[in-house]
């Protein structure tokens, strides 16, 4: 069916919306893809709902690929389930919750782990019915703090989620692999610039981990590459390399000095070069030693923490959390150092913290034989050749110290640099989280039971629609991939005559009879008007059709490079349906 | 693709659920459809979902055939639209209504009407933009106060609503019409065995309404049907024929009578009979004197209104209040009778009533001429001959008298009988009621504004899996019809060789190639088992593979006729090909 501008439901917009803060943000409104409803809320105009249709076939295509089967669940779900695994409180603001007429509690659904275990369960019981996984393309809903760039963040969108449910480690990697390769594919097919980082599983739980961001310098995410090798990785999910031990073995012995008025890392450094003691001394070579206190979840009593860095590191809090997680971590106020009196603040070390068990975490860089300034527990004084491994032994390593431009990168080639991109998809090993949580076991072939084991999978599909235009556009608009194109070509009637309709028309009519999806601008406006709300939707190829056509000629556009080319009106239809199956 | 059942998400009961009061939902169920999470609230498996998105696929294809345009909201909405057309309280409990974490309300869209008309004035300006229709197929959420008969009545569920925008009332009669044709070919093209019914507006507002009910024992609406024309409507739509006007000149006087003990129909015509007046009287001949106090939205105060019908006929609660909506209704209670000492319990007549400034409204029956026993407003007193036209005048007339089978067709053909229905579509011209509520005009070509004319469609969608499953089925199973059905053709591999196993392939094999839809029963089950499943599971057309593969046939049976073919192994793939495309 051809479609005419004259009666689409469509406006274009000449003005940026006052709220837009990013490119996709503003041409997508701009354009006539969507409008705004409510914080992060959005209506689908005639134009998205195409593109986001198409995108959903795209993944429904590759689910379907490796196996996946579709279902779907209510948006709306009892809280019961959520109680069971505790996500009914965990999930705290972001979380919709309402009532029904009976005062019964319910939620809207932000992820479906819950019912896909529980209706594995309901259905399969032996060894024999696995592996399976099942996926939905559904709305689901999550009480953003901070909604934001239109449909990039919003509070009700489109996933893709899928489940795999496996017997043993081995089919549950072969699960994970199958997706991670399906995800390329996709966002491959989808023609998106993307990096694969290892990631943190975040409040789902579980262990490897990776995720697909899209690279976009108005992109929430920061992860750093290699500038080497490939190597790319969520700033949360950076493991700092360990240098090698080194001998303790006839190492200078440790040595408390007086060091009146160094309460900080800068007034210790000075002090101690200027005292004379034969070397030169930096931020990193003092121990650093963090105090915190941790809460497991749904504990009452906090635990004292310290996490030792390398005084040249400032903790980073967001890598800190995510190695202490599922624990609440807070920083300690006046009443808890009042009730700790070993903890002598600005001079406090490994010795005291050990001596009171207090548990006591290093950074990776803390290898034994490293040798450190630290505090001495006691007003004005510190330590200086403390030895790892020799006198004092951490009770763990953790992960909590900046990641820096320029550090080593993890896999030993290059060093890391920073750069932002746009989460697209997320694929985790969730292990037996949820199976443990509702009892979802196989009967084995001994008649044994047999835990299932998960993984998760997810892909922002309407987020996609953004992320797309994000990272296909210019200053005149958007410029699909054909892929995803709301339609294969735009046909932009030039001029008055009515033969130059007439010819325009045939060639939708036949373009269309051969499958390709034509609009066809028919509006009774200035060519001028008509071209720049061809640029602004951003169809790859735009046929005008104008003066030319007297002489057997129209024109054929490139969105994309701007190229424009003379074709011959007899060969224009076999050319378009060419470039448009190519 | 080839669907595998032994891979396949599905898991057929051999038991009836507990819960499942009529047969789609004990089908559906049994069959691996769906899955009950909450109360009215389903998920869709495999072979649910396949069926749902094939009727999606048939209601967009009818209504891009009337040139209606698909845009999606979010079912999140915000409160202020439907706060400025009074539905935030109007729609009470059945409004599922929620606060987002910064305590802005918040509802799940039971209907977007205030959706719809917005976004039109978002983008039109002109009468040039004018006529458009939109529409689009999404999760709808209700809290009905008895979520029933799975699918069929739930809480979340899809719905196709689709909303015309006119210029004037002809342009709403074309949109309604183009509806009306569209929706006549959906339900055709489903298979579906239904009605199209007069019916009244509900809390929509509006005026011309029809109702597309599918016949259906279990269903939850009632209408009644000639037994002669093609006339059927909702009870709450029926209108009472009006016998013809009688002549006034020399009719008796009115009289009044001393009538001992007779506050009831019954006693009054037996005492009357018994009175020797020369004639013999029935319930008939009495006038009915119903009192009532209604109540406008938004108004404080009652009013009191009188409905009065012939003495055989109750008042229909549903009928009356549909008549006298959106005004509320109630009986009067003992201090209502207190306050007007003038109502003569039991003895109520028109002239105190009408003497006192109660309105009035009467049975369509009450034509002038026709004659009365009511009451005279004084305790065991009645009056006969009391003529309509003469002695008193009605000030309107009302729809409140039961309607009963026997009684006589409004289009004068024949009489009424009773049925049953599901309401599948609902049609109806809804004026300006939102148009006004936002203000959406055009303007017109002498830049004065028009006021916009609107009419609303929709069509159950999620709720016509349960329909046709409820309308096609037998002891055995579902029967789909082939538009609907999950697949085209469901093989089943009878018998252990081997042969047979990949003569079976093959011909799938074959018949995915050539476009068609196959499960393979590729189980290691007995024969007996997989045809119970394949009858339960309700593909039209069965191709059963087994021991006369050796013999050089398969055999084709029909689903709904239970008729069996055999047929040769090498013209199989061609006879189901035509057989599907037929």
């Amino acid at each position: 069916m051809i479609t005419r501008t004259s009666s689409l439901f469509l406006r274009t917009l000449r003005e940026d919306p006052a709220d837009a803060e990013v490119p996709s943000h503003r041409l997508l409104v701009r354009a006539g893809y969507v409008r705004r409803v409510a914080p992060g809320g959005y209506s689908w105009l005639p134009l998205g709902l195409r593109v986001l249709r198409r995108i959903e076939a795209v993944v429904r295509d590759e689910m379907n690929a490796i196996g996946a089967q579709e279902i779907q669940f209510p948006a709306l779900l009892p809280k019961e389930p959520y109680e069971a695994t505790g996500r009914w409180t965990e999930y705290g603001d972001s979380l919709f919750r309402l009532k029904d007429r009976k005062g019964a509690d319910y939620l809207l659904g932000p992820t479906h782990e819950e019912l896909f275990t529980l209706t594995v369960k309901g259905e399969f019981s032996s060894y024999r019915d696995y592996p399976v996984t099942l996926y939905q393309i559904q709305t689901k809903y999550r009480d953003e703090a901070r909604p934001r760039a239109g449909i990039l963040r919003g509070r009700e969108f489109v996933m893709k989620d899928s489940y795999s449910f496996d017997l043993d480690d081995e089919g549950l990697e072969r699960s994970y692999q199958a997706h991670r390769a399906a995800y390329t594919k996709l966002f491959d097919r989808l023609g998106l610039e993307y990096v694969v980082v290892k990631a943190t599983s975040g409040a789902m739980g579980g262990s490897a981990s990776e995720e697909f961001l899209a690279v976009a310098e108005t992109g929430e995410d920061t992860y750093v590459r290699s500038t080497e090798s490939g190597y790319a990785a969520n700033v949360e999910a950076v493991v700092t390399p360990a240098p090698p031990a080194q001998p303790i073995e006839g190492r200078p012995e440790a040595q408390v000095h007086h060091t009146p008025n160094t309460p900080t890392i800068e007034t210790l450094v000075n002090f101690l070069n200027a005292a004379g003691l034969g070397r030169e001394f930096t931020a990193a070579d003092t121990l650093k030693n963090v105090m915190l206190k941790t809460r497991q979840p749904g504990a009452k009593e906090w635990e004292l923490v310290c996490v030792a860095l390398p005084g040249d590191r400032e903790v980073d809090m967001k890598r800190l959390e995510a190695s202490l997680e599922p624990a609440e971590v807070a920083l300690l106020d006046e009443a808890d150092f009042a009730k700790n009196p070993f903890l002598v603040k600005g001079y406090i070390g490994p010795k005291a913290l050990q001596d009171n068990g207090v548990r006591y975490l290093a950074d990776p860089r803390i290898v034994p034989g490293t040798a450190w300034v630290t505090g001495a527990d006691k007003v004005d004084h510190h330590v200086v050749d403390l030895l790892a491994g020799r006198d004092f032994t951490p009770d763990g390593t953790i992960e909590a110290a900046e990641v820096r431009e320029g550090d080593a990168s993890p896999d030993g080639q290059g060093t890391l640099v920073a750069a932002r991109g746009i989460e697209i998809g997320h694929i985790f090993q969730l292990g037996r989280k949820y199976a443990d949580a509702f009892e979802l076991d196989a009967l084995g072939p001994d008649s044994k039971p047999i835990r299932i084991t998960m993984g998760s999978y997810g892909v922002g599909v309407s987020r996609l629609v953004g992320v797309l235009a994000e990272q296909n556009h210019d200053d005149l608009g958007i410029i699909w991939p054909r892929e995803v194109s709301p339609f294969d070509v735009h046909i932009v009637i030039a001029g008055k005559d009515e033969a130059v309709a007439a010819g325009a028309e045939k060639i939708a009519a036949e373009l269309d009879a051969a499958g390709i999806e034509v609009i066809l601008d028919d509006r009774k406006a200035t060519p001028g008007v008509k071209f720049a709300d061809a640029e602004l939707v951003g169809v790859p190829t735009i046929l005008v059709v104008g003066r030319g056509l007297a002489n057997g000629v129209v024109e054929v556009k490139d969105r994309r490079t701007g190229e424009r080319e003379e074709i011959a009106v007899d060969a224009v239809v076999e050319h378009l349906v060419k470039l448009v199956r190519s």
